[in-house]
């Protein structure tokens, strides 16, 4: 009945509203203006299984206002998911499973990395795009084994940001009718009301892009509404759902429906009162027991559901043995077989001058057909990024089996949507764009990086000789702010065979993302090159016979930067002055070789001079002097 | 007449079509499709003055869809801004006046760059909060010295990016009346048709945003519909407006409405025969007599209009002395007297360990008031990144008189507005945001840079020292991104001193932006610390005393890690190791100062070991080792 409703909700707040106390920082106020809807989700709506965590056919839930976490960690210590109420205690802890914000690297049942704001929406319509795919690929008319809904948290910060602006106009575009979204419209920001600065009308918004946008006036007497408004939601299935919930912040704080209750511990007097108010001992971190036993029971009933599933899917097996080995294999990250022999090879004798974008297509053309997991598409720059799947077709709201998606002129959504994608699981998602408009995606670039989200970025018209596009288009800090960053792996292939080592290194490393840096223009083949060599992140690629005793001169260089190294090399020899080339495609694999390894290219006591037609700034470690950019709209060299 | 009118656009057609044919690059669709726009705005819509392009109260036009400028281009040679033929037959080559996109610093009459899409509508917003500050601020009852209009053209990829939803819907909060968008609504993107990506209802979601939204079905007959709508547009005084119209890209091309038109010259066969079916002589490069003498008589009309406005100014000043005074002040990009002497000192007897964010509250605190052309805001994070102002009111729809933005949840946005607010003149622009956010307003930072608009950018809680938000909140690589950008200050100040440096040299370069970071968390003053020793980039904090020739070891560090160098310092003198800490708050200044100083703060034959919470990349130039970070979510030294 609604009263034990209200008493589920309530000790929700109160837990939600312990953590934050017992760290002394946090963010109360979302949780306890959220936790009818948690409750709802949890309780009746979403379909999950604590016992596996990673089951394919899951409700998809994502937390996009992180810092609202506290609420998610209740969520999932109530449902069993094994976070512990001393899990709960260490909530901001360094090295808890509960962090200030949800890490999906950390705590079981957390889908992706949030905090960031709009990152997690975005993701979601990642999620929708990924069921809807699977559904088309794989269900057959007697199993559909993957049925689910996305559903999202989410707040005002979420729908101010600009990459869920993107990522939603795709999301109506797409008709991605399982995707719902929950508002909580508390009308409050850091700073204030939304009067201060977000007064459009966010329903009108969001019906323009395409979906279908219901009101809920109140979730404080009963759950009727958002009940009845999830249940159309699920019933629209050719378009997404924004649930638009007025809520209050803080709701049960003596400041409820204040921004103080946003980012700072109840105080607590406050917090005792609110308990005492919502007839809950003065305790903390205490739920009681009819709470609790509702709870397992849920679990339970959860539990059954996959059970079900199971059933369902050892079925399909049995009747679809390849299918489901395939599906096995892609959300284990196993590559398929061949993969390494599909990769082109430089045929030196008969190479001509190409740009390592098409190179880059190759790759992609070989690939694509044998690993039906690569899904993804370029930021409305196709016909100039060379990335079309000639084996497939347009993934859009009719064709669902498409793996090719037209992003739009939408660089960060698309950056966020390959998130979702990935960590949807099954999927090897690539994205591309010119390498100076990276800057635009960088936000998801880093949550990739962080989350160990294996996306695959290409970026071509790498450097200044792109054209006649001039400075606004030329990338001189990029491929340097991408190289700062951890965990992803840069490579700015020089040929054909280092391409094939950028595609093949960045399929294995599923736990790392990529980018790999292509050329507008053609590039000579490397004659002594090769895939195996490249690995090592840099290799001698000219002059290895010269001892390193006799060597007068390194040049390292990467990418259009080789082949005019291997020039100046043999003018250089012209006069006597013994030249290696060094090839550099991937400075993060070179320093993860043996010192004695690194020592053998570039062992630092002979006069090395580095190329790079970007910033010169990360290449100090590597060379005694640098050519390099250090303004916009230079010619180089 | 609609005849001769139809003549004009079809010369402006053939003119802008003439350019990508010489250069062999560019793109002449949108110029062909948008050309009836761009000849009622300058033949009788905007004011301007081809003489005195700077003037204040000219009608500020932004080519959003920066591609298209060989129509920019058209128009500035037909209205006489100097721009000759033969810089049109220089179009896309390397020093001409008509670069690849619109420069501003390269080509008179062109407000900002343009190019990186949905930037210029964005900073158009910048432009119309300018004007109405100015207005508000100056203007007189008798003397509306500040009284005009901001036109972009745009297109969909413009409307599809982020950063505009963001910057739109602020300007829709804002009732920003005088800002009027002509919107190219041509179906047609990179891709191919819009129907691959965007099909969202453009008119609805600007309506939601609060802007009036007019439809315009052809230009193509005559412009009776587009000068009328352009009319309701100016009426609407209390919000902005958006003109969607339908055109035909690459119009007169036997290829218009096709994305084929968009980035590549048009055969020379089809331009003639454009030319023919246009009744013009299939010649390059021409203009008939009567279009160049109808426009040169249109250019004795505005600059007639201009000199109203000078005699109304003349006027103005003599009655308002003062107020003209600090007009032509800040349009000169003079500061204030006293900047100087109002930036705080460290007063080292009686310091107490503050937050550099604190230190960066008394610097605005202290020059706001003497400097009315600071204008600024937060992404809404006000309390955490302490730059409100209390000296002066929000700007907002009712207070256009106030200097403080509340931008909301809009990073980039935030950014791209502050790039308009400085084009504007007369603004110096702050915003602020988390560092680590940095990266979703990097495309718009960029555009600072290479515009020479000394935006300040504040940026607190600049490492892992930001609390326990965790590793999503946790900046790592951001500050290497920045520095390793051309034309950007990154200071990282260490205690007020340093910080009063910053502001100092922030606020004199105007042609650098800057980025201030500052820690969270308390720092102690340092002992030997000053304005002057910092403004060099690099000094020796601490000990100095000690020959170079004896020193054991230098510490260099930045921001919160100069003060852990000088504990370090002070242990390693214990052990009879002779340290010198040198506290290096901005590199780049560091590195324009002269070799000789150079080397006597950072020799290279001392052992030196460089630490910052940062990422290591750009620290091998100066250090033999470093204490860095490498991966997310560290606990740092
Ligand atoms: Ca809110
Ligand atoms: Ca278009």
């Amino acid at each position: 009945g609604p009263e034990f409703e209200l008493k589920c909700i309530n000790s929700i707040r109160a837990l939600s509203a312990d953590m934050p106390s017992a760290a002394k920082s946090g963010h109360p106020g979302a949780p306890m203006g959220c936790a009818p809807m948690a409750h709802l989700l949890w309780s009746e709506v979403m379909k999950y299984s604590p016992s596996n965590p990673e089951w394919w056919n899951r409700d998809r839930f994502v937390l996009s206002n992180g810092h609202a976490c506290a609420l998610q960690y209740t969520m999932l210590h109530l449902s069993g998911y094994g976070l512990t109420i001393d899990d709960l205690k260490n909530f901001r802890q360094m090295g808890s499973l509960t962090p200030g914000h949800p890490e999906n690297f950390i705590t079981k049942g957390v889908e992706v990395s949030t905090g960031p704001l709009g990152q997690g929406i975005s993701n979601a319509v990642g999620f929708a795009i990924a069921e809807k795919h699977f559904a088309a690929t794989f269900n057959t008319e007697s199993h559909q084994i993957f049925d689910h809904f996305t559903y999202v948290i989410c707040g005002d910060g979420c729908l101010q940001e600009g990459v869920s602006s993107e990522a939603c106009s795709l999301a109506g575009h797409l008709g991605l009718g399982k995707l719902i979204v929950l508002y909580d419209d508390n009308n409050i920001t850091i700073d204030g009301s939304t009067d201060l600065s977000f007064t459009e009308d966010v329903q009108k918004r969001y019906e323009s892009y395409g979906w279908q946008v219901l009101t809920v006036t109140t979730v404080e007497k009963d759950l009727k509404d958002l009940r009845a408004a999830i249940a159309s939601a699920k019933a629209a299935t050719d378009k997404p759902t924004l649930i638009k919930i007025r809520t209050t912040i803080g709701k049960g704080s003596i400041h409820e429906g204040s921004a103080s209750t946003h980012g700072a511990p109840l105080k607590p007097d406050d917090l005792s009162q609110a308990k005492k108010h919502w007839g809950l001992p003065d305790k903390s971190f205490t739920v009681a027991e009819d709470v609790m036993s509702f709870y397992q029971e849920r679990t339970k009933a959860v539990e059954g559901k996959f059970a079900d599933w199971q059933k369902l899917y050892s079925e399909y097996k049995s009747a679809n043995p390849e299918k489901a080995a395939e599906l096995e294999r892609r959300f284990n990250h196993e590559l398929p077989s061949g993969i390494a022999d599909a990769l082109p090879n430089t045929d030196f004798a008969n190479a001509q001058s190409k740009a390592t974008r098409q190179h880059s297509q190759a790759c992609i053309g070989n690939i694509a057909p044998i690993m039906p997991e690569l899904i993804g598409g370029s930021a409305d720059l196709t016909p100039s990024n060379l990335t079309a799947l000639s084996c497939s077709k347009d993934f859009q709201k009719d064709t669902p089996e498409g793996r090719y998606l037209r992003f739009g002129v939408r660089e960060h959504g698309m950056a966020a949507i390959c998130n979702g994608l990935f960590a949807y699981g099954g999927m090897r998602p690539f994205c591309a764009t010119f390498l100076n408009f990276a800057g635009y995606a960088l936000g998801s670039i880093r949550v990739s990086a962080l989350s160990k989200f294996g996306v695959i970025y290409v970026m071509t018209h790498d450097s200044i000789g792109l054209g006649e596009d001039g400075p606004t288009h030329q990338p001189v800090e990029m491929i340097e702010s991408l190289r700062s960053m951890p965990n992803i792996n840069v490579f700015r292939p020089a040929d054909s065979n280092e391409m094939s080592m950028s595609y093949k290194v960045a399929l294995e490393c599923h736990e790392t993302p990529s980018v790999i840096c292509c050329s507008r223009g053609g590039l000579p083949a490397l004659e002594f090159s090769s895939v195996e060599k490249a690995m090592m992140g840099a290799y001698t690629v000219l002059g290895e016979e010269i001892e390193l005793s006799a060597t007068d001169l390194i040049l390292v260089g990467s990418g259009s930067e080789v082949g005019k190294c291997v020039e100046a090399a043999a003018k250089l020899a012209e006069s006597g002055i013994k030249t290696r080339v060094v090839s550099m495609p991937c400075q993060e694999l070179f320093l993860a070789q043996s010192v004695e390894y690194q020592k053998s290219v570039l062992p630092g006591n002979i006069p090395t001079l580095s190329v790079e037609a970007s910033a010169e700034h990360g290449w100090h470690r590597f060379s005694h002097a640098q050519i390099g950019m250090t303004r916009f709209g230079e010619r180089f060299g």
